[in-house]
């Protein structure tokens, strides 16, 4: 049993490896009769490639999105919207070391212990290559969304040991850019923190007991390749807080119920409240470096991964579009799902 | 669209209100030909009832489990297995108070926003009381696991501003038995830190790519009432280390590949690679408070929540079989579903 | 991965044996606020129970339907509605025999090569005795429909060779009663046919491509025991006919679209165009005899199944409720699922 | 919530219309390390192009496969394999004439009222050249089977009032060519009925109580454009016989248990009983005749809709390698199932 699916009622499955011929996405369950903006999926998917070049991989990646289904005449019909993305840069032979070793804390040793095969090349599967797809189905979504009045803004808030005061969709800070350089030219890598606020949102959305809007969030962002931690509202700091301290007490005001403070992060009893949701994600750092490290075959013997290539020195700037992207899907699937609750 | 499924291979179902008539469950899927033992399956709904009287609700939850279906002559015969805990302490009465008003951070606002109606005894559906049946379906699943050589561990690691040295199955700890005293005589309340370990894990358990065994994980962790947040392996912290500190180096031990270190928190790629998997769950302060909070009602009116009956100070002891039983689930299910793989 | 819930929607998970502790199940997305008859439901029960002697089993199956949760105050809240009904009569000891021989026809040897374990008490999970939850379930889901003003009504077309001019809700006709009872007396059994129509389904649904409205009808039918075959609108009979004969001319009239004839069965391109919906549905003779017949027991040895006790002698007038239960579920589900298409 | 995936363990998402770029399906879950047959696959889609002219839709569909993923070295790797068909013959203004108006028995007005909007080009969505994607994703599903010893066949058995003794392949009988010449030159079309039989199936597939095998396979059929009634072993005409004639009496032959007869079409209690699994199915007549039928516009007035292109004289012929497909698409999937049940 699989899991290349994603929500339930609007179902996004996404297929494809690193350098195989393509990736891509069935997107299943969109209204129909929303006018789509092709240009704004495709700006999304730019948007996963970072400019700075001290955090990208340089690697070609045009990555122009097809559309092969679902549409007519701009809009949805209610079909199941199919897109590609063609991979046009696959030198396979890159990868032939990788054949017999396995990476320090890729996934190359367990895809190999499940399935007894692996697509070597790139990652495969497994690599955050595969998130393109996400970040095309969740612009549909963002579409949807965005007719609702609901909006997804998602920042970094920590890089390394940096905190952001305010969460950016960039960093500007001069410190952190050098201590970045530094980083690179050791060919080492660091980890981060992205916040993400949603905005519109109606009460209502989130289903009990266990499909709470939280779980489905957290299910979300743990599915993003790199993802260690989600919290949500007051998150970790909430457990050393007191009651009287953290209830989110109910005023009314402007005509509605609203709540004074929001450590609840916008969802009550799993229920979105209609004040803003926001959560934390935590990101490790990049695995591949440019530098040597040990590891073993799959016959257990020593052997010495080289650091070759070129890679990211950190995900977090390229990851703000995906995050942005999978909340979208769990909103959009929870604006549907939420239809016919009462 | 509901949510009161769990699992895709191994599916529990639970039902059941605070102060209806019972709360149960239906487990469908687990493996036939299991020896279930019944007495374990009661003893967790027990481990659920915390001992100390400054933790617990003084409400007689005597809780006894009764099985519909799905076992004959001792076994599992692949049949669904239908459980029931009947509900024998139904003042109703005690909540005709809420049935106008919404209390601070509980589910009351949204529950009544999103179905129109809500069943306002004790929280109804909503209460906590309804993990029961988690705990009931999770001790099933732990039967299947443990004959599979796999155990789960869950302690607590924080309790309001208090770390614990090593996770603990409960507090002996004077400083922090005085405080919570104190907390209790000011009618307020704390949150805290669990933390869990799972043992005995083969590699290959988790389905890339949304179905990743962490992100099942989360998912279950924030379906629990109260669950703030979740981190895995290195977690949040992992977030500002370096790469070259945070790969776990493979190495060839006792004949087989482990890895040196255990940032990855015995899942890398979405899939358990055989060490340790382990995680820490956050939870809030309990929302119920023995001191009066300022709300407002359905009309919007400023009214006030009367702080009466007795509850818990923190909810964190008695959510340790909860965690393990959530866990047990998705273990199980991906247990079960990676038997068709490769 | 077993098959104990029916429908996307609204879930019907089912649970119980025949002679064990209880049946029942859990109905999961039946929108709030519906005001529930459950005299109606309990009535629905009761219909299965078939008041003529000779078609029955006299056990006396008094089958008192308890509600465990999901309504307040009379009506739907969203919450999951579990409901039970206590077996009464177990003699298990009548099925001793039963333990080691597989009765023709039956679900012994399916299930003891599948399961390796069955319980064998009355047929245990097979036994028609667990469409009572069924019935029970598709209950609520026809109290949904009536509320859309969405009718099925299931009826005799068939009774072993005999063909009723219009389907009924009984036998009156004196001929095939006699011949009933000759049956009877030589302990032999018989099947037939059930017409099920459909009135008050709205134009729109279904989901195209694999969840066609008829699709589904047709697997909650095949899905009932004894069931052989499914047809709707011309059925077999189409495959006959000319499609210049066939097909369905669209008019205008009372102000709305409409069909000349309806071969469609009221369904075109799996999605309902407004037209009744009416299919057909074949039951085989039922399997127990009041005859002694050859089989084997488990190790491959010769045996002789007695014919003792008492059934049915035709099925088919206990299952109409059945069938209108089923085919309840499946237009409440495809209501609700499609109340978020356009 | 839609409806384009089928099955559970092995899922099967189409997508794709008559008309646009191109058609294609996701297939999720097919085992690891299966040798893949590419050419056996294209195969079966040519299958799917019947050889005879007067069968036939003249419009050259050369429908070649292309696979964009889950392939490694000529082996499946655990991921999805996703494949596409585009379509080179789009002569969309061949369809203006449609835009405003509802073909009789086809789906265009469903699909108008479901969705408010419709790809009219060849019918878009609810062409049956979306069964495309059922082949190619079924013969998938078939390499895997015939590793296991199970084989698929489909013959004709019905040809509109023509009745072959023998399941056949094509149409070799004189009398029944010449009468299809004539509906041919009329303009007509007619139906027929395929049989179906799986052999090679071992005891134990099926998952009670809603995922019969028979039920399963009953939606596979009717999902199917033009079906109009499924039925398995006795079928229709078990429900005139008596039980005593339609029970099978188990006997122990060759060293395993067998049954003398087969009116259960090999399937018991909803699972497979290790004797041949077989059903038939009824296609309708073809919808598009080539002359003049009365219809009306989506403002209710009357137009004539005129016959034009060349179209299928019967779809039976063609249809062979779709019920194959969808047959082999459930056994898989219930192979896959039942490897976690016992």
């Amino acid at each position: 049993m699989s899991g290349n699916s994603f929500g339930k009622a609007l179902v996004l499955t996404t297929f494809g490896e690193s350098h195989g011929v393509a990736l891509g996405g069935v997107l299943d369950g969109l209204p129909a009769n929303l006018e789509i903006d092709l240009e704004f999926v495709q700006s999304e998917i730019y948007r996963r490639k970072s400019g700075k070049v001290f955090f990208s991989s340089p690697r070609n990646e045009n990555d122009k999105l097809e559309i092969l289904s679902g549409l007519f005449e701009g809009r949805s019909t209610g079909a199941p919207i199919a897109f590609v993305i063609y991979n046009h840069d696959q030198k396979s032979s890159d990868y032939d070391h990788l054949k017999e070793t396995f990476r320090p804390s890729h996934a190359d040793y367990t895809w190999q212990q499940k399935y007894g095969i692996r697509d070597v090349r790139g990652g495969g599967r497994s690599s955050a290559r595969e998130t393109l797809a996400r970040v095309a189905g969740g612009a549909f979504a963002k579409i949807y969304l965005q007719q609702q009045g609901i909006k997804i803004n998602a920042g970094i808030s920590q890089i390394g040991e940096f905190t952001l005061s305010e969460p950016a969709a960039g960093i500007s800070d001069p410190q952190i850019l050098s201590w970045l350089e530094k980083l690179k030219s050791e060919g080492d890598t660091t980890g981060g923190v992205i916040s993400c606020a949603i905005t519109g949102v109606p009460a209502g959305l989130g289903e009990p007991v266990f499909d709470k809007l939280q779980a489905d969030l957290a299910k979300a962002m743990l599915s993003i390749n790199a993802v260690k931690g989600f919290e949500y509202g007051s998150g970790f700091r909430g457990a050393s807080m007191r009651g009287s301290e953290h209830n989110d007490l109910f005023i009314h005001e402007e005509g509605r119920i609203k709540t004074l403070t929001n450590n609840s992060g916008g969802i009550q009893g799993g229920i979105s409240n209609g004040e803003e949701i926001f959560f934390r994600v935590a990101f490790k750092p990049v695995s591949t470096l440019m530098k040597d490290q040990q590891s073993v075959n799959s016959s257990g013997e020593a052997t010495t991964i080289k650091g070759k290539g070129r890679h990211d020195v950190c995900v977090v700037p390229r990851a703000l579009p995906i995050v942005e992207a999978m909340a979208a899907l769990v909103i959009a699937d929870h604006l549907i799902r939420n239809s016919s609750s009462g």
